[in-house]
């Protein structure tokens, strides 16, 4: 199943933040099971954020996008995926009622920026927020799955969290495990990465990293990921190629 | 001007890699006068860097791309692009040379993998890599520029630094300034972020990133950035309104 992550804000694209969030939401989708297919980043603005979920939900199968779900002007995520796939906002009671709980319990009243929280696409689920104010918010639009997140680190991570036992892929388990590699440039050993996938028979996926520059001082690291049904074997698989890398390493060393 | 940066890499898909490249290349498009767009991210699939540079060149002035410039299997982003916009691939003379010299200083044979690294589109530009082996790539298709990185971080860095003056846009300059304000929600100061913006009228953006939960203990960050026709200008329009907005936040303070 394809997973697509559509990341929102300016601040990425300037590069004034480092999107953590995106690579957090890579990893925790693989785990579950997806194949984490493509990612967008797109600016706050309407009809960007539009182009943005329209393009992923015709080629996903879950869509988690992250930002702009604040109470500020620029936090227009909710409304704008909502117009552009044709779903009417409504006020959520359940979102309502946890808004309201939060800035009752700080005795701070509820302003028209902090109540466009609890406006969200008709039969949306509003997801608590265990962090901050604005709950995340979970829906199926043509059969794709869309779940979208504010773009605070520790609010995002904490409800992606709490729904990975409802979006885990439970017959897919992913596993891998990387091996660093001294002496040995990355096209010296190429022809063995190549011959090990070939090998596996696409049970395995195997990418080299190098760390420095390649002439200098070659340090090599060798990433080899693989799906499977269940855990053990996925791991029996990514090792049984760990293995014969090192071996094939040890050799060419030898050889030097 | 509008510039998309394209990201290639199942690393980054996966999480296991954080996208500083892109963050890097973003911030270096930004002071150099363009508007970061949109960012897109594939896998190391020709199909998916086909998809990426086909739309990237569908609404770009400029497009940058990161990533699978090397020398093994999974390196095959230069002649995925070519494929992808109908250029023919030719061993460049100038790519070859450089390639060649890296090589042979240490002493080692030019293999198929690293003669691939010498094979650019028709007409395209080889461009120095001062820490590593593979050129990088600068052409023009249909009015669209397209300059391919490598995806390590070092050599990704050196050779934007050496193209910065041949893209950049001479007639905008970007400026940007951030203040950090405590003791106040997001929430409650989003009506002077709006106003602010609004007297600005269009000549500065104003964002603001709360870097804790809100409602326990407010730290905010606000950040005005502008463009202008020169840097003087560009600098005095962005401290106005920081001026404007610290003078706001002294009075609510003191309301308190």
């Amino acid at each position: 199943m394809k997973a697509t992550i559509l990341t929102i804000g300016n601040e990425i694209l300037k590069g004034r933040t480092v999107n953590t969030n995106f690579s957090h939401i890579g990893h925790v989708l693989t785990f579950a099971g997806y194949e984490v297919y493509r990612g967008l980043v797109v600016r706050d603005d309407p009809s960007e954020i539009a182009w943005g979920i329209t393009q992923a939900t015709g080629f996903s199968d879950l869509v988690v996008t992250s930002g702009g779900l604040g109470p500020t002007f620029d936090d227009m995520s909710v409304k704008a995926i909502a117009d552009a796939l044709g779903i009417p906002l409504e006020t959520n009671a359940d979102a309502l009622k946890m808004i309201r709980e939060k800035y009752s319990a700080q005795n701070m009243e509820l302003t028209p920026e902090r109540m466009k929280m609890a406006m969200l696409p008709r039969n949306a689920e509003a997801i608590t927020n265990p962090v901050g104010t604005a709950p995340g918010v979970f829906f199926s639009y043509r059969g794709v799955r869309i779940l979208i997140l504010p773009g605070v680190p520790s609010e995002m991570k904490a409800i992606l969290e709490s729904m990975i036992p409802r979006i885990r892929i439970s017959t897919v388990h992913y596993y891998e495990e990387s091996v660093v590699l001294n002496g040995i440039m990355e096209s010296a050993f190429a022809p063995v990465v190549a011959d090990e996938m070939k090998k596996a028979g696409g049970s395995v996926y195997i990418k080299s990293h190098p760390s420095s520059a390649e002439l200098s001082n070659p340090v090599l690291e060798i990433e080899v990921s693989g799906t499977a049904q269940d855990d053990a074997t996925a791991v029996k698989v990514v090792r049984t190629t760990l293995e014969n890398i090192k071996k094939k390493h040890q050799e060419m060393l030898n050889k030097k």
